[in-house]
């Protein structure tokens, strides 16, 4: 079975940085698995992205090498099974919030005795090379997303719980569930508290002997999340990406030609 | 955000008239949403549309200014939630048959610490106008179906629900689940024990401080629902406006070329 | 080979009732099969349908046993060959203005030595039955279609053209061809000298021995139609059907509500 | 109602061949279809198809008059109810392990006041004919698969539960089970103490009065199966049948131009 | 019918900012369309997209009320006429050559008599407001793509087509039809003869009364064309500002994360 | 730029064992592309594939490493032209039948001066490697089909057209195409005068300098064809393996459990 690139990098004591899709296209995804990112996690949560648009994205992101990730939509069976099998070396789960729930996360990603995943990997067979039916459950990962005051307060048991590789936090979630409105939701919190309950999660993780993972907005905010230990950075999404770049031209250009630059029509708060 | 089309008409005291899509298409979903209707609902239980299906034509309609809604396969946080993602301004849910239901229905569509949907509008900061984190817990609304004889019987602990919007009455359920296979399934009920029914619900709902929606075959029904009081009709969708609209014109040529008309072969049991 | 259900009509003498396909989707299609017609076209050129949208429409009429029929988007080998590899029992052809045309639009539909149609009916092979190498060029039909001024001089030429089924009259082109924009495009034409136009070419067809088809908005004009003799006619279609009927279940409702009717947003211009 | 085809070869005392399709495509389901399965299923849980993918495989598949079954993701009343809705004549449901959840199965399939399943068979109305309101009940079957220890224990429970049509084994999963990774996973078992497993599961079935299925390989260990008993044999699916026939026609010009066949790249031990 | 946004910005004596589409989805262009550019192109041509792609893309641009244009794949009138009816308000077509090539370019962009447009605007009914036919010729733009050494030879003749409305230049093309491989393909160049020759074009066109587009790689190069008075200006497209914005995110990642940037993969050649 | 797979055999004195795909879906690309072909080749011909449909097959197969070609549906330069930027490594063009359309082929396929292709090779640039600009007119291959009894006549004229690489014969139509109904239409030919029309027409290829190239339908019979000296053969399709793989355990297991087989109900006629 190809090696997981995720364990391979922390095998070498390197962080990840993690690519997000949430265009349901395989072009955009082949597009973005040829810029260096060590794993790309396709988004079936908040992505515009269902099943039968994933795996035509997953088959075009084969080539490059990159692992790819699915976060799916939520701790359901069939959508995190559905995921593997078609090719997914890694599962993020949202809105973990108790050591039952990443049990039963934990569950789903693992082939009996260690848990409960039906064997049918179709497409897994064909990407993934000889070997998955022995290999799968060493190869593939499994993060629980701690963004809720419920999680906050479960941390150390859902860190106790075997078989979790790691944690992954969603700093917009994670300020809704500690903060309620008072802060605008997004990512990249520069809130002192905020701040605290990252690092609280990181050093837990790492403490329990698992792996921590950050959402970020921007490489510099990855970059200094990996300095504080991070072990898996995601940086912005392809949708903000594009937008991006595509509103800065704009922009440029009506400077540029002296025109007057509207206000941007969407805002994203910071998301 | 743009202000949803829905509360508004309600805000006026006008009756909302819902349009249905069962038909997987975004050109049909575009044609539907030229013809007047205030809100239409794109239904992703009964209706043949999964979710890589409904995001076009939830786009397809944003340039009409209908109000876009869908109905969930189910009380699940994955669907609702990513419909809601996708631009949707309220869900049906069916099946709601208890007080708990009904809360876990409610806490889906509110972001914390009303609810606990997950942040990430991908789609709707786009459609939605400025100011969604702010906003949509005031702006989407929420009904849940009462179908079922034991929603019938937990009505008003339903109703009891903070933050449910309303209810919403789909007869052919109600009517199986209330009589069992004695009559037909199917909308437009004459039985005066149904219309007894769906009264009890509307003015239940309404004591409650809660809007009453029904599902309608007919305009005709459906104005007389709203003399009864209800707030939101759906009249028909777009299948059995296209199949009906079909069928009529193939037997109105048949009688004039005097050609036998053979008897309908599809048998809708009046749904 | 399945036998080709428009020439067992014409056989029998009885005029083809023919339906109209422009929205992309294989349930609205299943739907549209279920209704009575004796054949269903699919409209590459003014539908809103390629050719990766019209397979799946193909399939979802075949278990009806409707006669599907495609109008390619002109004059082109590759998509004539195409939609009769995918299955379909007919060809309509726009805006074929000269004999040259003509005998181009034939060679596309027959096998050597009668025409040049290259082999390889991936699909047909499993929906027309056994027999369909030996048998498809006398089952498949070929329709050019009259819409210009030049196709309307060139009538007799055309028609003498060997292996041509029949004719199409086009009546939004064809008035155009003829009158400029002196009058709006649109079907069932009312004007004394298209209606003069439109019989000049169905009398010519059968003189040559061929067919006439004509294209209606309405039963009534098609049943006329057939009286004056033509004898395969379409009524109007998917788009106007579903849009028709919507616009008059909005406007029942609004009416038995009490509210002001907005004017029809959608000026068809008759079309 | 269209009949039953599974439950009409039962009641003729035959067993019913199965075909089973794990690629989301329509022109390949209708290949399928024509190959004289009595059933074919779309596989939900395993294969590469999600609902959007399905829909025109059902559609694709009813010219030929194969029954259509799907095997759904989960235990799930959402994902059942739609693949009725579309047209399935029975669902194979994965991982039922107590009497609660085959209870629970039941009730999904069965509309009140046997079950809970809701009204609406959007497309069912169309490809099932006249009838499915009063006679779905009786129509549909579901299949609980035994695949678990936790199954395999409560093997009587699960039987006894009423309305249950039978029980589905898939032997890579009861074997992971039954023996953890002792074995590698896949069909066709050959360990004695497997097919004890399965005619045990077999044997009770039929004390039970339920019909017993069996997933196979091969058309002949699926004869075999025949011979013990089993009312339902699976043999194959599209993937192995292609990949397989693609691989021997490979290997044979390999061989013939004498070139070194390399060792196949895919090892899908065994399954 | 809604106005031109193009044609309303040269009115006004403002350029128009022109994005670009080559990747297939309905959501990507959604976000384009809610960047800030006058008009937005569907590249049918070398994006990677189809007809059946193409739909939803102009559908999810309505709403933004962005111009939405189509570049045809090449002087074909079926494929001109397609993009028309599914809404576009202008066609930019590839390799226009000669005088003769131009009209027919124009002639299948007008109805009769000025063109030989076929009628049946089957979503620009929708789409475009009313009055459709009878003020779609004036609405509708088109440009000659002059891209060849024969086409710059022959500026003049095309240039005095009647009913073109201009003239848009691909510098990648034309550098490669004036200079052979001399020169690497791309976009805004800064060889002498090259800007001469862009120039060339640029003033004849205005001589002629006509307008001059010009397809740009960054807003700088495309305000200084709109300095020497270029009329529509392209900068860059999707693809390249979805690549460059997150190969940009992971280069300043690796940079402040200090590991060893590799060389991008990807060498578009200044394309 | 990767190197073309073709060439390579071809420059090791290699015989190409070419796979074909007439189902539009990446998965079966994808498990195609790992049974060990060299070449693959997308029918947008007769295939029931069209451009929507392929792109996602070409990315399916990239990580194969086999090399991917496209059978164009016509000699047009919108089509060959778009499977080339979608990545193709080379086309194969039906019906060439003069000198004259020979040499229009190889110009759809080089950039200037040698050809007119049109620059812009969105995929490829991602999934060919760099220099791509530079590289391509000497990787891409371009195969003439010979397959009329003008084609036939007309041999040694196309075989000398510059730039061309070599010809390819389908037997199906080169059948029909010189004999006419008197053979059904098919590969394989047994024939003396076919054979020696093969064998013609393959000669005169190598005596040109160019390859030569035969659509068959076994293994056996391609073999026998490499040892006449063909450079390059295709064996069978998905559609057919599927079917006969399909078929032949249908048959097995009937023939196993003394079930009467019956006929199938396809006749493919030899195709």
């Amino acid at each position: 079975m190809i090696r997981n690139g995720v364990k391979q990098r922390w095998a070498e004591g390197k962080p990840v940085l993690n690519g997000w899709l949430s265009i349901a296209n395989s072009f955009s995804a082949e597009i973005m698995a040829a810029q260096g990112y060590d794993s790309i996690t396709i988004d079936l949560q908040h992505g515009i992205v269902g099943y039968d648009g994933a795996v035509p994205m997953l088959q075009a992101m084969r080539a490059s090498g990159v692992t790819p990730l699915v976060r799916v939509p939520w701790l359901d069976p069939a959508d995190i099974m559905k995921a593997l099998d078609a090719g997914a070396y890694g599962v993020i789960c949202p809105m973990i919030n108790t050591r039952a729930e990443a049990e039963r996360l934990v569950s789903y990603v693992r082939y009996p005795p260690a848990g409960v995943r039906s064997f049918g990997p179709s497409r897994a067979l064909f990407s993934a090379g000889p070997g998955y039916a022995a290999e799968a459950d060493d190869e593939i990962i499994c993060l629980a997303m701690i963004e809720t005051a419920q999680a906050y307060e479960n941390l150390e048991d859902i860190l106790a719980t075997p078989g979790l590789d790691g944690v992954y936090i969603g700093p917009a979630d994670l300020t809704l569930g500690l903060q309620g409105k008072r802060y605008a939701p997004g990512f990249d919190r520069r809130e002192p508290e905020m701040i605290e309950a990252i690092k609280t999660i990181l050093h837990a993780a790492h403490r329990a002997g698992k792996r921590a993972a950050l959402h970020n907005g921007t490489p510099d905010y990855a970059a200094e999340a990996v300095g504080w230990g991070f072990d898996l950075v995601t940086v912005s999404n392809d949708v903000r990406l594009l937008a991006g770049a595509a509103e800065a031209s704009v922009r440029t250009f009506r400077e540029l030609t002296q025109e007057v630059v509207p206000a941007n029509k969407i805002d994203t708060g910071g998301y």
